[in-house]
């Protein structure tokens, strides 16, 4: 009979995404990216990690090139941009050849779209049509505010660039994707310059084992003062870890405050 | 005698950049990314095109793949983040192990800290003094807000994350660079679905060479409207296109608005 040897519970499985943002008016500095942070936080909710973006051109070997890199190196790939109905909305497309597959018009998405223009009176002419063009083998990820959907083809999540329309796409598939332990942090802020406590921050984070620690300096009114934000996903260790770090900062005289400053 | 053709004039050259994002903060959601659109800006203003950017966490691996993907791909290569006195500050080293250098302390950025912290009274403790580590090779972008300076090494351009601190080394960089014709860029806006001129706007950038038209749509006050952002290197090229498209929008009955909506 062989003995079976008592094994260490089994890690916990980290599932991890990436994010392709698909814009010239990202890269040119006249939009603000809205969604790297939108997305980061609705995926952390999920129990996802978002490990790598790219924001790239409007280009075909641009897209097609961080779409391969990135869709087997994660569990999950969103992009955002190029969706919608102008000769610059080239993403499905660029998609498609990534992929190797046609582009094809998906029956449901035509029409979602021809009832969204005959109830405001109008056509779905060719040029708003493309906005039912899909990868061959896509699904449909619903858009409750402007009619044209967003695009799942198998772990790739092709979303729209209006902040707004992203975030009612990411609300469609709240709850849908598989993660894992959601990462959960606090942060102690402190008015202290962070070089005067590195080596504090990298002995307790060395003393807890699966809790992390970053720092992040600021400068207000005048005076330094720096965020400890403290990740683990396990909320004791995030706990003890908070505990530690609290009273090391107060044993300096330097007031730590929950929450961050 | 060979005859030499007469030849077209020599296209100009494009100068291109990529930017590296280092900072767990920003792929948490935590932090929304300043650092992006005040680069792509400030590059625009250099003649330099921004040309991709990736975020990456505050690892080994993830920094050294960015960077030597990206490096050998562009003209420039920046990065932000991560160079600070604190254990999570890993910048410097994985920069160095990706080109294959060993890490040095710069003199001159020794001697920078050693009297920005005497001028505060304190001491550059060893924790600081890795503010002054670089790879060999290295030299120093000044730093007018805290000190610890930037570091470039051949194209690569290190700074820091903190939106005003990467600023005042920005600063220091203007006018150092090799660029080539700055991108200009006019913007039509026009209270218009994008998809009702879809076809205008195609056919308008093909009637146009040199220029590229982005279409920007919004959704404001329950009205649907869209930017048009028309650019190129030529300023006559630009304006004739300008006012091609405007007229084109006013005979739909649409207003153009100069400079955006």
């Amino acid at each position: 009979m062989v003995e079976i040897a008592p094994s260490a519970s089994p890690e916990p499985r980290i599932f991890t995404a990436a994010l392709v943002v698909i814009g010239d008016e990202i890269l040119s500095g006249r939009t603000q990216d809205k969604n790297i942070a939108q997305i980061s936080s609705w995926l952390g909710v999920q129990g996802i990690r978002l490990k790598e973006v790219r924001v790239v051109a409007d280009e075909f070997p641009a897209i097609i090139e961080a779409v391969n890199a990135l869709r087997v190196k994660h569990d999950y790939l969103f992009t955002t941009g190029g969706i919608g109905p102008t000769h610059d909305d080239i993403t499905v497309d660029a998609i498609a050849q990534a992929l190797g597959v046609p582009v094809v018009v998906h029956p449901e998405a035509r029409q979602i779209l021809a009832d969204y223009y005959a109830s405001r009176g109008s056509e779905l002419t060719e040029m708003r049509l493309r906005m039912a063009r899909v990868p061959e083998g896509a699904d449909l990820i619903p858009n409750r505010y402007s009619g044209a959907p967003g695009i799942c083809w198998g772990n790739i999540f092709i979303m729209a660039g209006v902040p707004m329309i992203t975030a009612g796409m990411l609300d469609a598939l709240t709850g849908t994707l598989e993660g894992g332990l959601p990462v959960l942090s606090e942060t102690v802020g402190c008015w202290v310059g962070e070089s005067e406590v590195a080596q504090l921050l990298a002995d307790t984070e060395k003393a807890h084992e699966g809790v992390s620690i970053g720092s992040y300096p600021f400068f207000r009114d005048g005076q330094t003062g720096a965020n400890f934000v403290i990740r683990s996903t396990d909320a004791e260790q995030l706990a003890t870890c908070v505990t530690v770090l609290s009273s090391a900062l107060e044993a300096l005289g330097r007031e730590p405050v929950l929450g961050g400053i």
